[in-house]
This record gives C-alpha cells, sequence and structure tokens, in this order.
C-alpha cells in the first residue's frame, strides 16, 4: 500500500499502482469522468499513469489551466493522426498547446493544405475521437526511440532526440499514431468531444528563417458541443469588439512606418479618452491627498545604475543616446524621477505620507513580432504615483490604494477582478529578491492582512514579487470574459535606500520610507483597448469623443441646429452637428455607427418649440423634449459618470 | 556737393566731406547733441566721419540699438584707457559691446584686479570722460600697424591683425589711448556721464580652455547719472525678482545631476502652474475650434528627413538611438507628428479648418555652458498647435491666432510687446528659402496685411523668416522692463508638399494645405520663468500653487481652521492649514514668505460665529467675514482669472 496525500492534507491509502483515475473513483464516479489529468508531487502526469510510492496529488479537470493544456495537447496528437491517415510520409515538428487551443508544425513536402483539408481533417478527427483509443505511455530505450524515426525517415523527430538521454525518453501512442512525447496526455480520445480546427499558417523551422518553411495547423478542442459553440461565439463577439478594428472606424489611434513600431499616436477621439480617463485619476487623486508632478523622459545612466534598472532591466530599455560624454535613457519607469523629487527637499515625518503622482510617458522595448494594437506597445502613458510612507502609516496607504482601484472598477463596470499577491521565495533571497528575510515576511504580511481586512478577493503565488518588495497583480475580465492584466500595487523597501531617501522623526532620527509604486489604470494604451472590447466602442457618455449629435432634417433647420449644439458646448458637452446634404436616415446610421450617446433629431415641430427628439444609443427614440432639459439631464449624467 | 537721403524719402544736398553731426545740426541743434552714431548706406558709421559721397542715412540715438552698441563700444575704449594708465604693459585682446553694457578682456600678467581696484578705474574712467577726448579715426596701412603693436610687444593685437588685409585696418584713438579698431564711436567722450563697472571674470584667450586666461572687466554707461540710477535699481529688483531664487523658494522646479543638466523636474508647486496654463489653454482652443491630440516623443530618422530637420538641424537634436538597424531620435519639434495625424485620415475641403493641439514635449539639444535657470534648458514643454486650411480660409485663421496671443496678454498683464514680422530675403531663395517667389510675396503680404487688420504693433525684419514661410516672433516685457522672446506664430506653404499633406476640394481635385504653427505661450519652462519675475513670485490667485491658507491661532482651533480648508477645497479651491504649534506672527510671516494670495486667521471670534478674518496679500486686512462668503467671492476671482 502507498500513502497519497490530498490537497486539504488528507491522506489515505491505495494499492501501489493506482491511478489518479483509480483514486476520483474510489471517491465517486462522478469526479472520475472529470479527471482528465493529475499533479503527482508537483508534476503533472496522465491520469492513468500508475503510482508506485507515496505521493501527494492533485486531480484536474478542464476548469483547471493544467486540464486544459493537457486536454488541448492530446488533440494536437489526434490531429496528427488524422493528418497521417491523410497525407502519408507528412513528417511532425512539435505539437504544443497554447493560449486557447494547440498547434502542430508538420512538413507536408511539396503539398498545401487548402481550407477544404481542414474540414475534412476536422470530420477525420471526430471519427478517430469516437473510437475512444487510450493514449499509451511507453519508456523507450534511447537506440529503439532513433531506430524507430530512423526506419520512418523523420529527421524532425530525430532532431529533437539528439537533445535527449537514454531514461527519460517517452513514446505516446493512440490508435495508429505513435509520438516521441513527453506527456501528459488524457485518458482516452472519447474525451475530446468538439473540435474546430482555426488556422493554417507558415512557420520557420525553429523560427529560423534560413530553415524550411513548415506548416502549422491551428484547432482547438472541447470536452462538449456547448462550450465549441459558446467559445465561436465569443470569438466571433471579441472580433467585433477588436480594439484594433474599433481603434480605426472611431478614430481614436494610429501608427506609422516613419513613426516606428509600438509608438500609438492618439487622434483627436483618443486623446479625449485619455484627457477623461486622467481627469478623473486627477479629481480622485486630489481628494485623496497626491500631489502633481511634471519630469523628463530622459536620465543619465548613472540614475538607472542607483535604480539597479542597469544593466538589469537594460533588454527592456532603448538604447542610449552619446552625448558630452554620457549616456541618457528614455526612462522606462517614473520611479527614480519622482524619489528625485522627494529628495529635493528634505523631509520631516510631517511631510510623510508625501504622495506624487505624474501622467507619466514611458519607453519600453519589446520585440517587434511581440507588439499588438494597443495591447503591446513600445510608448506608454499612465497614471502612476508613489507614496513615501513611514511604516506605521502603511496600512493604511496600501488599503486606501486598493479602494481607489476597487472605485474605479464600479465606475467601468468591471464585476469580475481577481487580485494576484505575489510572494517572494526564500531560497532566491540575494539572489532574485532583496537580501531581507525579515523585512519580506513583514511586508508580505501587511499586504495580507490589508487584503483580508478590506474583504478583497485574492490568491497568492510564490516566487512572483518585484525584486524590491511584495505585489498585488489585478486581473480583470471584460464583459465578454476575455482576462486582462491591469495593474499592480507595489511595496517597496529597498529603492528608499538605494536613493537615500530620508525623512527625520520626531525624535530627530533619521529613517527611510517605505515606498508604494501603484499605477490603477494600468497604461492608458491597454486600458483604452480593454474599454473598447468591454462597452463594444460604445463608451459611457463621460468618456464618448462626441457625446451628442444634433441631426437637422434640412437644411432649413441647420441654424436652429447649430444653436442647439452651442447651448451643448457651453455646457462642456461634446456637440456637433451634421451639416452634410443628406437624407436623416442616413445621418442617424452614421452616428450610430460612430457610436455617439445621443443624437438630437431637429424638424420644424422641434425649431418652432424650442425642443429636440431625443435618441439615446441602444436605448432608441426618448421622445421630445425641450432642451433646457435634455441639456440638464445630460450634464448629471456625464457628472455622475454613468454607465448605461 | 552731394545727396544725402532721408530714411523719409527727403533728399538734401551737403557739402562733400560733411559728417552725420553736421547734417544733424543742420536740422537742430538739439538733435545733434542726441546723435551719437549714423547710418550710412546701410553701415554703421562714427557720427563724425566724413561723408564724401551720396549716401542714405540714418540718425543713430542713445535709443536705437547701434547707439547703445557704439555709446558701449566706445566706452570699452575709455576703460581701456584707464586701465592702460594705471596698469601699464597692459595687453589687450578685444573689447566688444553687449547686452548690457560692455567688457574687454585683457592679459595683466601676473597681476589681479580687485574690488578696489574697479572703483579706482571707474574714477579714472570719470576723469578720462570729462575731458571729451574726440574719438578719432585714421586708416593705416597694415605694415605701420604691424610695426606699432610689434614696438608696444602687444602678441594680442597682432593675431587680430593676421586675419585683416591691407586697406582694411584703422586705428582709434581717445586721449592717450589708441587701439586697432573697426570702429565704430561715438564723436567724444563726454557723452559717456555714469559708469559702472559690475563684473571681473576670467576668460580663455580665443574661448579655447588650453590658451591662457585672460581677465574680463565688464562695465556698463549711460549718457545720464538717471540712467544708471534706474538701471541699478532694476538690476537690484530683477536679482529680487530671479526666477532662478524664486522657483527655489516657492518649489517650483529643480534639477538634479543625476538626471541631467537643462532637464528641469517640475516640484508639485510647478506642476500647479504649468496644470493651469494647460487648462487655460485648453479652454481657450477648445473655444477656438481645435482637437487635441497626443503623441509619442521619438520618431524614425525617415521622419526628420523627410521634415528637413535632419541633417540642418541636427546639431540642436539629441543623438539617435539605434535599434533594430533603425536611428530613434527624440523630437525637436512636434509639427512631423501633427503632420502625421492629419495624414491618418483622407481629409475634404469640409474637414478644413484641421486645428490639432498637444501639450508637447521636446527635446533641444543646448550646449552646458548656455543653460540658464528656466530660460534655456534642453527639455521643452509647450502649448503647441498647428493649423492646417485652404488659402482663403488663411487670414481668417492667422488673424484668430494673433488674436489669441493678445488675449493672453490681457490675462498676464502684458502690456507692452511687439511682434516682428520676418521675411524671406529674395537673393536667398533655393537656398536659406524654399524656392517659391511668388508663394513667399504672397504669404508675406498675407501676414502683413493680418497685422494691419488688426491694428497690432509691429516692425518688418528682412531675412529672418523661417526656412517654409514667413512668421511673427513676439517679444513681451516684463512689469520691470526686461525683454523675452516668447514665441513664434509661423506660415509654411513647404512642409505641406513635403509629407503629401491632401484635401480634396468641392470640385474633387486635391490640393496641399498651408500650416499655420503656433504657440502662443512659448515653452512653459520660459514662460514660468517670465512669470515668476513678472509678479515677483507673487502670481494671481487663479496660478497660486496654494491658494489660500488658515492659520489657526492656536490648536484650539485647528478642527475650525481644517473645516474651513476642507470647505474650500469642496469648491477647488487650493487651501491648506497651518497646523504647526506656532505663534501666529510666525504662521503670517511664513505664509508670506511662500507668497499666499489669502489668508485666513481664525480664533475663538471667528470659530463661534463661523467666519474668518482675511488678509490678502499686498493689500492686508480686509476684514471679517462670514466663510461662505468669502468662498463666494475667491471662487470668482479664480474663474475670472483676476490679476491684481
Amino acid at each position: 500500500m502507498i500513502n497519497i496525500t490530498f490537497p486539504d492534507g488528507a491522506v489515505r491509502q491505495y494499492q501501489k499502482g493506482t491511478t489518479a483515475i483509480d483514486i476520483a473513483r474510489s471517491i465517486s464516479e462522478g469526479l472520475a469522468r472529470k479527471v482528465i489529468a493529475a499533479g503527482v508531487n508537483g508534476q503533472v502526469w496522465d491520469a492513468s499513469r500508475p503510482i508506485n510510492e507515496d505521493a501527494a496529488i492533485k486531480l484536474y479537470s478542464w476548469n483547471d489551466a493544467e486540464g486544459k493544456n493537457t486536454f488541448w495537447h492530446s488533440s494536437a496528437h489526434l490531429m496528427a493522426e488524422a493528418v497521417e491517415g491523410m497525407f502519408p510520409g507528412v513528417k511532425f515538428w512539435v505539437g504544443p498547446p497554447v493560449e486557447n487551443g494547440f498547434y502542430y508544425d508538420m512538413d507536408l513536402g511539396d503539398r498545401k493544405i487548402s481550407e477544404e483539408d481542414l474540414v475534412a481533417i476536422e470530420k477525420k478527427m471526430n471519427e478517430l475521437a469516437k473510437k475512444n483509443n487510450k493514449y499509451v505511455r511507453k519508456e523507450i530505450p534511447k537506440a529503439d526511440a532513433v531506430k524507430y524515426f530512423s526506419d520512418k525517415g523523420d529527421e524532425y523527430k530525430l532532431d529533437l532526440l539528439q537533445n535527449l538521454n537514454d531514461g527519460e525518453i517517452t513514446f505516446y501512442t493512440q490508435g495508429n499514431f505513435t509520438d516521441l512525447c513527453r506527456g501528459p496526455h488524457i485518458p482516452n480520445t472519447g474525451l475530446i468531444k468538439a473540435i474546430k480546427l482555426t488556422n493554417i499558417a507558415g512557420a520557420y523551422w525553429k523560427g529560423d528563417e534560413k530553415n524550411k518553411q513548415l506548416t502549422r495547423l491551428y484547432g482547438v478542442t472541447f470536452p462538449s458541443q456547448k462550450e465549441l459553440d459558446e467559445y465561436l461565439a465569443l470569438l466571433e463577439e471579441a472580433k467585433k469588439r477588436d480594439h484594433r478594428k474599433l481603434g480605426k472606424e472611431l478614430g481614436i489611434y494610429t501608427m506609422d512606418d516613419d513613426v516606428g513600431p509600438g509608438l500609438i499616436m492618439w487622434m483627436p477621439n483618443g486623446t479625449v479618452i485619455i484627457e477623461e480617463l486622467e481627469k478623473l485619476a486627477k479629481e480622485t487623486e486630489q481628494e485623496a491627498g497626491y500631489k502633481r508632478v511634471v519630469t523628463p523622459h530622459i536620465a543619465k545612466e548613472s540614475m538607472y545604475l542607483t535604480s539597479g534598472h542597469l544593466p538589469y532591466y537594460a533588454d527592456s530599455m532603448y538604447p542610449p543616446m552619446e552625448m558630452e560624454g554620457e549616456k541618457y535613457y528614455l526612462k522606462s519607469m517614473n520611479c527614480p524621477h519622482h524619489h528625485k523629487i522627494y529628495a529635493a527637499e528634505p523631509k520631516s515625518y510631517r511631510d510623510l505620507p508625501y504622495r506624487v503622482a505624474e501622467y507619466g510617458t514611458v519607453y519600453r522595448y519589446e520585440q517587434s513580432g511581440e507588439l499588438f494594437g494597443l495591447m503591446r506597445v513600445r510608448c506608454l502613458h499612465m497614471n502612476d504615483a508613489h507614496i513615501y510612507c513611514t511604516k506605521d502609516q502603511f496600512e493604511e496607504e496600501f488599503r486606501a490604494v486598493n479602494e481607489m482601484y476597487l472605485k474605479y472598477f464600479k465606475i467601468f463596470g468591471i464585476d469580475k477582478y481577481v487580485m494576484r499577491l505575489s510572494l517572494h521565495s526564500a531560497d532566491k533571497l540575494g539572489k532574485k529578491y532583496v537580501n531581507e528575510p525579515q523585512l519580506w515576511i513583514e511586508t508580505e504580511q501587511m499586504v495580507r492582512q490589508v487584503l483580508i481586512n478590506s474583504k478583497i478577493p485574492f490568491v497568492e503565488v510564490q516566487d512572483e514579487a518585484a525584486f524590491y518588495g511584495p505585489k498585488i497583480d489585478v486581473q480583470i475580465w471584460s464583459v465578454i470574459g476575455r482576462e486582462f492584466t491591469l495593474a499592480t500595487n507595489q511595496v517597496d523597501f529597498s529603492q528608499g535606500r538605494s536613493f537615500k531617501l530620508q525623512y527625520t522623526t520626531p525624535d530627530n532620527q533619521t529613517e527611510t520610507p517605505l515606498i508604494i509604486h501603484r499605477a490603477p489604470l494600468g497604461t492608458h494604451e491597454r486600458f483604452i483597448g480593454f474599454l473598447l472590447e468591454h462597452y463594444a466602442g460604445k463608451l459611457p457618455l463621460w468618456l464618448a469623443p462626441v457625446q451628442v449629435k444634433v441631426l437637422p432634417i434640412s437644411d432649413k433647420f441647420l441654424d436652429y441646429a447649430k444653436s442647439v449644439a452651442d447651448k451643448l458646448k457651453k455646457s462642456d458637452i461634446r456637440a456637433e452637428v451634421d451639416d452634410r446634404n443628406e437624407k436623416i436616415g442616413k445621418k442617424i446610421r452614421d452616428t450610430e455607427l460612430m457610436r455617439v450617446p445621443y443624437m438630437l433629431v431637429v424638424g420644424e415641430k422641434e425649431m418652432n418649440e424650442n425642443k429636440v427628439a431625443v435618441r439615446r444609443q441602444g436605448k432608441g427614440d426618448l421622445g421630445v423634449k425641450p432642451v433646457d432639459e435634455f441639456v440638464g439631464e445630460i450634464k448629471v449624467e456625464v457628472k455622475d459618470r454613468i454607465t448605461e
């Protein structure tokens, strides 16, 4: 008998050679049906692999990342089986799971895969899945493995074998397909109930453009048709809400080859959003006692040597400008400049907490291939701030920052979010983490306590802290369920010392302040990308670039339309008149396409009675009302930042 | 007889050999007394130099720049005469007029000049001036000149002679002092009525630190004691108002070695001013139909090759960052980015005028030695904008920009200003200026007409236009009479073509828009420097970093003081409480030092009656009034941007 320890600490005895599935079945048949992989002493295993020694076990279902990865990895093998059946002689490179599904790279010789082929492969995969073949794991001596793929004439797998040693080589077989594979896999192909092949692409072997181009087939699979349907609907919805598509249609941003990749230029409509976000941040921070500063975008190398960005962070920075024997760098973070502002005037305990905020612009180097719309860029704008405080003030300050996050989530209708408390790892002190064991434990406990006291949902993650202290990573979900990493809230007990920041205590000693780094909205780039998807481009009134469009039914009412727009503008409402010589139907359609929240249609009756016919986007006709009444209502909607 | 043409076109006949003084005397004795130099056919001459041919003449008095320069140049010779009398063997290098006065560089061997020496030299100069010696001009063959200075053993003047040719060498003598000099000079030393030697400095010969260090004596002279007294008073006042001193005292800005020279970091108090200025600009521009954009601070080399900044402007830019085989430059101007924004969406005549504004930050390289407080910096923030318009729209747009300048001048109490209309020079077309003779004449006339129609005082200056079109340079004077170059308003008929900017006309042709470049407040750096001097740090209420300080007479009234401050903050007034345990007298003095516009003193009586005792900076006690009444009054003063 062996001892199996469960995640809750319970220990039960099983026969030697039991499997995760057996263990699940010993609990319930329903559970056994759901198990597709297992954590065994921290490694992910086949759920059907015999366990021969005492072990700590976790059961993974489709709902776990480990489960999904295993499921999709097995699906890649299933696709390979189908392809090999249809295209004999095909050679395979690697076929991993990815964020949403899997791919497999293959050498099809001179053959090209068409869209029709994809459909046929999908069909074949469904047939094979229904056979409910087992994924069978087999340990193989290296010589046997080499012989197998030599006989098959597969130079790609032989290349992979070069880097593997005897004793660590396994084959997996399902049905007629055998692959060199580390595993793990799901128990059998029958679990794969719904299949969609999504894309055909070219991929250079080993990512090197000097090598041969292989064919990469992408697919995604699910344990039920319902889940596939939901996924495809989400894809369709996400496509409609694609921030790059909306960004162009709504005149939000542009890029240009002469400016450079990843360098966003904010068009007038996008700038309205940026300025409204920053206005919200300013109001919020003013109330919370922050002061604002403006700092340059460059600094000398010496600054970044002090901060520790150089040499460790150099790969993420733009290269230096050399001038007068000095190297200047574009800033990739605002903190060092803020530390200099702190240090510019002597501080006493009376000046703390000292909270400095900036509408900061930083530059970070991302590989060209990683750049993606507003989500991955090289120039980042953010509402950034640093709080310098005593240890006694820390909890209150950190709590206030977290509450600011929640306040923002409410304004933007973000209902689903999680905070990840990232902790250090004791064995990496002095390497990945500042070597201050006591301070780590102390500040981690402070942060944990803040989260518990504020009843904020959070998870703890080991070994993901910042170099200088624990942090909270914030993840949010858009209304269509896509996940975004938003921002971090970090504790820093290290940079204050590096920059020799001090304050005098009531008894005239000098102390180093704790520093909180925070940027609740993350970067404007990513956040606006998120908002475009979240709202499908239909931004709430207060954020809408044009808030009201006045549509005269004909030129006869143009002057009246202008007078209405002028009245709105005087109340700081962004209003425009559609003065084109077009039919009212077309004016309404075009205004809807631009996602303008309010349309005011004006004709004879409205003009004579000093009224407007109000249409609200998404709500339709709201009836005719006096201009002043409408102005009064809309001012409240803007001021209170109401989200429809 | 020769014909003398006056500036107004009148022609009068004079004896050959007449002088500017003679000519002035022929008009009036009073005029003759005032003439200290003359323009003869465009060159500045001695007023006493014989005129032997027909000539166009201008008479220069102390009030002309040419007059002042001549006066101070002659004063440098007078100082040299005094120094040579007191320190025999002294050798002189050069002694030019400068912005306020003159200097002379000299080699005194091992001797050092002390402050006492300066007083003695001043005294000697006064004695020599009273002798009323003539400045006598003499043309000298090169050989004779070389012999004269060889005999004197003066290697410095011999060095100067190396670069001069026979026939262009003149000596000037007054009293016992003879100098190699191109002139011109004032008629006699008696005109110099008031003398002040201001400074002793070291200066390397020819500015090269490998050469010997010479002694540089600075001085300033005037035609009357009254003018010297006024000048010294101005200096004293300017010292009190020095923006560097005030900038530090009031927590406006700081600099740091690790960031770099000329890179201003705006402290919280300075950032309030920046944000208020930008808020004013946004309001003004929104009303005027501008849209806002945000663009990155860098772009690829190709952009600046298109714009023409490279290679011509390369010396004024930071060096490039090389990355992925591309060179990226920090932007030194915002225009190219704005052109890209214009080009990002197709434009029709209906979209024009297209006005894009940005709170832009640019980086320019200035020599370290040229950097000066906020006046000469390397990172410049500005409310920048570009207007793209048709030729028909130009006059109206340009007029509107000029009127925006005047609106700002009024807000900031700038009573004295001049606009310089800078024109091209026909002989430099295709070299210094775009080779479009017709467009130059046309746009210059358009600009001139706008100025005339708007009745704005202006002067015309030849050969000072921008490469791409005529411009208006704006000069303003602070209340203490110091001059600042503020900003420019430029026409550009060239970059539109370089960037292939277009719009479709009503008849479906494509045309290139005219571009107006404008930044009415210049850079925030220089403008805030100006404001600190202009207001002696006592900023008007709407700009003041802290607008109201509430001073409780003792701790007993601290809560009441805080409630008053909270009420003010709720009305968006920047209010603070002096919660220190200090005597009320000290609180008042410290608040005055920080130039806070309003102080509210609160004690027993005020608390019981819900009132405040109001003190206005510069006005003293304004009596006790109910809190709400004060809040109401101060809100109006802020909103209307009233300057006391």
